[in-house]
């Protein structure tokens, strides 16, 4: 009986950071107190920095504002968007931590079919710590889970499977549509729980969603730029689906693995289709050049750490993608800088005078 | 109030026949009955073909045993296997429709989480019915089902999708699981409903089963050959991987597609794991080396129909795989022999003087 009472630790305490990128009061994180508690949080503030922004007692964190992010990278800022959820992947950049979980903050805890609260951290953690199998599909999905397995005709020498780099959890209410679907369909809510974590195949591209999103930072973080976007660039809201692309693009070249499927959080709010629209035209017709490129793009052997390969890749972007837009000239040489940021606060000798920098 | 009672036509019901291997009685039609009444049957019969197979009163079939199988392909009836559930195939090729359904006579209605009955032939008719998006992954799966779409990022340019040509339905219950992992988990049961349909990607490999799966016979059907298995061959219970393989790498060079997920059926009882073992040892290690040779292997643009791409798997099955083993040269053989005897069978000429050879 004394042994029901003690609370378990909660998986990787200690090695995951949760990431949020804000503008306003963190009132949300009331409904994840029980989940997320434990964690040491990242709060990104986007936005005007010389507004407050409140988080809940009780809870760990560390807040980062334009300025703060002015200060610690320098000229390098200029990697980091401004008005857009992209400037999360700040937050990436000044974790010590293994494990990343990044999450909107118009989203909530989500309940599966029987009425539970779905502890969406939770799932992230099973998903990491769990191999891929991108090299055959298994029909019964993720074959770790329990009461799963490999189907017959998997072959044996596939199945220990590789380390998984990226866990994309889904969304209940409002499903994550662009602003042209949103404004066709505005009504449409998704209610269907799929009761599945399944990883997806090499080569194949997926749309990367940053609401709900955790990854393996020590083995992808410097892929997870999230791009330029808002003030001052012609494009908003392809910020995680660059992330993605690069992201699996690298992963498929590195021998990793990306998951999808569960956890579903709630998400609560539709965004504006119209203001959505002005963010995304450009993306939408750019996205059907951006999908050749990422599919046929072939990283040389040599490539061996992630950084090597995000180098080589932001090298392919300028020279073939800077003949679509200019704008691909600039974010290459963002995609440069990112890097250079990322060796620089994540060499071993400079990582505590950071983390003390905005500490709260 | 009238209007209810008038039970609507069921889809496709003059254009798709259902295929059933047999060596037993088929009182499990019983169950299927609400189902399958409207549709024809196609029994192919295994093993003694002086043993009668009752089959349920008010069925509508055609009933082929292993000396229909001879008079009707003469010296072909080589290709079609004996003592094996691959002799399904028999039943594709003496089919005039469009649309194949298959499945084992061990396999019952399964119920939905609701408790309803699952119509696994309505849930694969609209499988085939929809588009498949093999070029680019939808986290939320079928995007063309009720109550779902395209994500954000996902390119217009990809959203009308390709013929579906494969639906590769599941069980709950008994799991498809081989030899080893049955005698390793005797006790596992699957239980868990994932309501989804998918599309396997381009240039990803699946394990295909038999066991509960629908085709268009028209785009596909000449890949769906089952193999030599069983009697006087070296293996058995891999004929519905072999069509699988062969089957998605041409549904590739085509640019079709091939959906799995629902719809579940009840699968009823497991095989006995040593019999399987038997079967399956020499198809556990070749698998090895099948797999890689699927993965890679390229057709030429001129192949543009199914046959031709058939007869070209076939040539580099010989080259490449005879290797392994001459197992693999006398497939080869048959795979030759499988489309010239589609062909003969599947001229206009003789379609009819056929379909009424064994007609009961």
């Amino acid at each position: 009986m004394a042994e029901s009472s003690v609370s378990p630790t909660p998986l990787l305490k200690d090695e995951l950071d949760i990431v949020i990128p804000t503008i306003r009061n963190l009132d949300f994180l009331e409904m994840w107190r029980p989940f997320f508690q434990p964690y040491h949080l990242i709060i990104v503030q986007d936005g005007d920095p010389s507004k407050t922004i409140k988080v809940p007692e009780g809870f760990d964190y560390e807040l980062y504002n334009r300025n703060d992010i002015n200060r610690i990278l320098g000229s390098k800022a200029s990697c980091i968007s401004f008005k857009d959820s992209a400037c999360r992947c700040f937050g990436y950049l000044v974790s010590k931590k293994k494990y990343i979980y990044t999450i909107d903050d118009d989203c909530f805890v989500a309940k599966d079919p029987s009425g539970k609260d779905i502890n969406a951290l939770e799932q992230h953690i099973k998903n990491l710590l769990s191999p891929s199998t991108p090299f055959f599909f298994n029909t019964l999905y993720d074959p770790y889970r329990n009461g799963a397995d490999f189907v017959r005709g998997y072959p044996f020498s596939l199945r220990e499977g590789v380390p998984t780099a990226v866990s994309h959890g889904l969304w209940l209410n409002i499903p994550d549509y662009d602003a042209p679907t949103q404004l066709v369909k505005p009504l449409e809510r998704n209610t269907r729980y799929v009761d599945a974590v399944m990883t997806i195949p090499k080569s194949t591209l997926f749309p990367m969603c940053g609401m709900n999103l955790g990854f393996n930072r020590e083995l992808i973080g410097p892929a997870m730029y999230f791009g330029l976007m808002g003030d001052g660039q012609p494009i908003g809201r392809y910020d995680d689906m660059w992330a993605g692309w690069c992201t699996k693009v690298i992963c498929d070249h590195l021998g990793f693995g990306v998951k999808t499927g569960l956890p579903y959080i709630y998400h609560s709010k539709a965004s504006n289709p119209f203001v959505n629209l002005k963010k995304e035209y450009k993306g939408i017709y750019w996205q059907e050049e951006l999908i050749p490129f990422f599919q046929s793009a072939v990283l040389p052997k040599d490539c061996n750490t992630v950084q090597k390969c995000y180098i080589e890749l932001s090298k392919q972007v300028r020279a073939k993608l800077g003949k679509v837009d200019e704008y691909f000239i600039k974010l290459a040489d963002a995609m440069v800088t990112w890097i250079d940021a990322w060796d620089e606060l994540n060499s071993s000798g400079n990582s505590g005078e950071l983390a003390n920098g905005a500490a709260k």
